[in-house]
C-alpha cells in the first residue's frame, strides 16, 4: 500500500517479450539472451521455461500453464509495477500467436501508456514456420499464410473461410495448433477444404519440435496428411501447386515462370493472347486485357478467365496505363 | 583440372544459407554468427554483406547485385565443390523469399544429392515480418499472410487473386517488395483490392529498415497507404478487421470472441440461432448447423450465411458429429 504513494522513488520496471526461436540456444538471438540475462523475473509456459533453464538460475521463475496467457501478462504487469525487470518467454516469435498481443491488451486495460514508466520491448525471433521450413528444405520461397486451427477464440467458419481462401489462391500454408488430444477433427476439415482446390499429391511436411531433442519430420501428401502423427508441438506445411519433393527435401520455386501458360488460358486461348505483351506482370497484363477487349472479349469473360472480380478489372482498366519499363532491377530476397 | 581426378582427397565443402535477421548483430542468432565465422567464403547481395562487415574480415567476399540470385547459388556450388565452406547471406530468414529456394534449384540441376559430399544447412532467422511486427506492436497475433508484390517471376493475376483472397478472408497481411522506383502501381492495386473487403480505416504500418540505422515507421490507414513513403526496404503490414491502434501501437487481438455475433448473423438471425451451442468452435458450429437444418433452413442459405462453399457444408455434415468436450486446455503460443 505504502509503496504506491512513493511510486516515483521506485525505479521503472520493464517488460521484455522474448521470442526464443525454436528452442535450442543456438537459434536464440543475442538480444534474447541479453534480455533474459537482464531480467530478474521470468514468466512463461512450463515447456518454454525448460528450454531456457540454463539461463535463468537465481532468478524468480513463474511457471504458467498453456491456457493462462492473460494471467502471464497480468503477473508481468504487477511485477513491473514493483520496479522489476520481467522477461515473458515465448517459443518462436513473441509476436506470432505469442504473448505480445495479450500483453498489450492487458496493459491497455490497466491504463498503461508508453509514457507511464514501464517500458515494453518485443524481442523478435524465428517463428515456428521459419524453423520448420529450414528443416524440410525451402517450402516458403513463395507467398504463404499462417493459420491456427485452434477454435477456442476464433469461430470455425472464420478459420474455414481462411483455409478455403488460402487453398484457392495457391498460398503455401503453415498450420499452427493443428491437433490436440481432444481436438482431432479440425485437421480433417482443413484437408477437406484443401482437396477442393489442390492436387491430392501436393507435398505436406509435418514437423514436430524442430531443432529440439525429439525433433521429428514426416514428408507426406495432402491426401495422406490427416492420418499422420500430428500433435500439439507439430507444425504442418502444405505446399503450393509448384512445390515439389526431391531427395527428401520440400522446395517451392521462386516464381511461376514455367507454369503460367498452362494456368492462364492454355492452348484454347492462343488466338486471344496474340496481341499481348510477353510480360505477365501488371503492365503487360493490363495491356493484354485492353487488347482482348478491343478484339471483342467481354469484361465478364476476362474476369472469369483470370478468376478475379469483374469490378476490379473495370476499376483498374479505368486508370491510365503506364507501360512497364523493361528489365526492372530490384527483385529478390527480403 | 587435376584436382577433379583426386576429388576424394578434397575435404567436403559446405553451403550454409544464413538468415541474419533484420540486420543488427543483436538480432542475429548464435548459429548464424557461428556459421559466418566457420565460413571461408561469403556470398551475398552487397547491402546484406555490409550488415555483417564486422564478422567477415579476412574471408573471401563475393558481392552480387539484387538480381543475381541464381548466380549466387551457382558460385556457392562452385566454391563448395573446391572444398570451401560458403556462407550465403540473406537478410531476414533465408527461407522466406530468400536464397534457400534458388540454391536447392541450382543444386538439383547440377545433380547434387545430400549424399554427394556437399552439406547444405539452412540457418533460420527472424523474417522481415517478425522484425517489423515487433517494432509496431503486436499486429501478427492472429492468422496472417505474406505476399510479395514483385511481378517479375509471378504473373499479376496470381498476385491479385492472393490479395483478394487474403483481404476477403480477413488475414493480417505483410506485403514484401511493395514498391520500387519503377514499380509503383502494384501497391495502388493492392489497396484497390483490399478496399473491396476492408474498412478504409483499417490500420496499416509501413516499416522501413527495422532495427537498422535508418529505421522509419509510419502508422497510417488502408485509405491512405498508397500515398505513404514506401520503398524497396519497406514492409507493409495491413491489419485485420479487429486490429486497432492505441498509444501509437498496432495490435491485433487473439480471437474474435466479441465480434462474432455481429459478423455471423446478428440480430436478424436471433431466432435461427436459438438452438445453437454457445460454442462457435467446430463442434458447436456443426451442432448449430444441424439444428438450423432441422428447423427448416436450407443448406444453400446456411452456406451463404457462413460464406462457405455449399459442398463443403454438405460433406462435413455427412460425417458423424462428435460433441466437443468442454474446456480444452491446450491453446495459446506457438
Amino acid at each position: 500500500m505504502q509503496t504506491e504513494s512513493i511510486a516515483p522513488a521506485t525505479p521503472p520496471g520493464r517488460i521484455m517479450l522474448v521470442g526464443i526461436g525454436p528452442g535450442s540456444t543456438a537459434h536464440m538471438t543475442a538480444r534474447a539472451r541479453e534480455a533474459i540475462a537482464a531480467a530478474d523475473t521470468i514468466i512463461g509456459y512450463v515447456t518454454y521455461i525448460k528450454l531456457v533453464a540454463e539461463l535463468i538460475e537465481g532468478k524468480e521463475v513463474i511457471r504458467k500453464s498453456m491456457t493462462e496467457e492473460l494471467d502471464r501478462a497480468v503477473e508481468a504487469l504487477a511485477r513491473a509495477r514493483e520496479g522489476r525487470k520481467v522477461a515473458l518467454i515465448s517459443s518462436g516469435d513473441a509476436g506470432v500467436y505469442g504473448m505480445a498481443g495479450p500483453t498489450y491488451e492487458v496493459l491497455f486495460q490497466a491504463g498503461w501508456t508508453p509514457a507511464s514508466g514501464i517500458e515494453v520491448e518485443i524481442v523478435p525471433g524465428a517463428s515456428a514456420l521459419n524453423s520448420c521450413a529450414a528443416r524440410v528444405g525451402a517450402p516458403l520461397t513463395h507467398d504463404f499464410c499462417a493459420i491456427s486451427l485452434s477454435d477456442l477464440l476464433t469461430p470455425w467458419p472464420v478459420i474455414a473461410r481462411r483455409l478455403d481462401a488460402a487453398a484457392a489462391a495457391d498460398f503455401v500454408v503453415a498450420l499452427y495448433n493443428p491437433k490436440s488430444g481432444r481436438r482431432t477433427r479440425q485437421i480433417v476439415e482443413a484437408q477437406r477444404l484443401f482437396l477442393r482446390h489442390r492436387d491430392p499429391e501436393t507435398p505436406v511436411a509435418i514437423v514436430k519440435s524442430a531443432y529440439r531433442r525429439r525433433e521429428n519430420i514426416v514428408l507426406t501428401t495432402l491426401a495422406q496428411m490427416a492420418e499422420a502423427d500430428i500433435g500439439m508441438l507439430s507444425t504442418v506445411l502444405i505446399g503450393n501447386s509448384n512445390t515439389f519433393v526431391r531427395e527428401g527435401l520440400m522446395v517451392t520455386p521462386r516464381g511461376y515462370a514455367n507454369k503460367y501458360d498452362l494456368d492462364e488460358g492454355g492452348s484454347a486461348r492462343d488466338g486471344e493472347r496474340a496481341g499481348r505483351s510477353l510480360s505477365t506482370g501488371l503492365n503487360g497484363w493490363l495491356a493484354g486485357l485492353q487488347a482482348d477487349l478491343a478484339a471483342g472479349s467481354s469484361l465478364e469473360a476476362l474476369a472469369r478467365l483470370h478468376r478475379l472480380p469483374v469490378d476490379y478489372l473495370r476499376e483498374t482498366l479505368a486508370e491510365p496505363l503506364e507501360m512497364a519499363l523493361a528489365g526492372e532491377a530490384e527483385e529478390g530476397g527480403e
